[in-house]
């Protein structure tokens, strides 16, 4: 069934911290089976509150506490260390996102790199990425300028290029993060990741 | 760290049709690793939509478009062929739930056999369950007289016994179906039985 070789699409926010999960997993999931991947960043505030209608996970009553423990349980599992907390104050993630788009546009390929960083610094490494000037300090990480970059990130095209993606995400049904596409199937969350795998190695089904 | 003979908590209800599929598969899971499995019929209506304020599944925007997928999808894995669509209309579950706690009160040890049948009559065969005489056509599944089924289902003590048990699992955090607990873990979704049979299989983590 599938015998393409097309990329892993994978959307993801910079604040959520399943998504920060599937960024560490997609690259090696997918280079064991050959196929590339190409990184989307995307808006929860977008898709899960404004247009679901929905209320972020941890103010949802029930669900707030099991994802707590689902992390901290997946934590043990993969080993992770973070020192943000799910429970700290959550970053408005635009500045991250718009910083990917501007990536993406002038320096090509270089965007996934872009994205682990950030999601390094802000997850693991417990910075704050809210605002320009603290995502324009990640350049150096990627050879960029950060003077460059932070022109970039308050520039119209970064936020044309991310309200740009937001809307094609949307359009594309994409809601949740990470979400995947794979062969045009679509998959939501980090717990799917093993699917993922399942459905690479059997070509579908 | 799990040493324990625990059995498996699992949590479902019949108009779910991620509870039928992990209906289909407990059991046997549960069995590999030498345990049981308790099964707790509990009402999405009164968690998803009651307690946390959300819509059905279907109802919801961008999720109920992927969960039609998501569900062909699985089915063509696990090769179901179902008479219901997700997209029929919905039961109003509680006959069916009542009739699990009227088998559990009086047939201790029938009700996981009546929650597979009521299951199987409703997603597999496509017949309704909305009202008690529809329910009590089941009995005969588990060696019951039907016309004591049927007074069980409207009895008072069925709907104390219905109402108990879903306010002891909202206690306990059950939102979702299905929805396991595994040495005190919680674990929700059907994408999670891979997950607990690692969990089982490691000992925990």
């Amino acid at each position: 069934m599938a015998t393409t070789r097309e990329p892993i699409d994978f959307y993801f926010d910079f604040l959520s911290s399943y998504g920060y999960f599937a960024s560490l997993r997609i690259e090696a999931l997918a280079a064991r089976h050959g196929r590339a991947v190409r990184w989307h960043s995307m808006l929860l505030g977008v898709s899960v509150m404004k247009t679901m209608g929905l209320k972020p996970l941890l103010d949802t009553p029930l669900k707030g506490d099991y994802v707590l423990r689902d992390t901290a349980r997946y934590m043990r599992r993969h080993r992770l260390q973070l020192a943000r907390k799910l429970t700290d104050p959550v970053m408005d993630p635009r500045a991250a996102a718009r910083g990917f788009y501007w990536v993406r546009r002038h320096h090509p390929g270089q965007e996934a790199a872009y994205a682990q960083a950030a999601f390094d610094a802000y997850w693991r490494e417990g910075r704050d990425l809210g605002a320009p000037a603290q995502v324009a300090a990640l350049a150096p990480a990627i050879g960029v300028a950060g003077a460059q970059m932070l022109a970039g990130i308050e520039s119209d095209q970064a936020r044309a290029d991310l309200r740009d993606a937001v809307a094609a995400s949307l359009a594309r049904g994409v809601f949740g993060s990470p979400f995947f596409f794979v062969d045009g199937e679509p998959f939501w969350g980090s717990d799917r990741l093993e699917q993922i795998d399942d459905w690479l190695a059997a070509g579908g089904w």
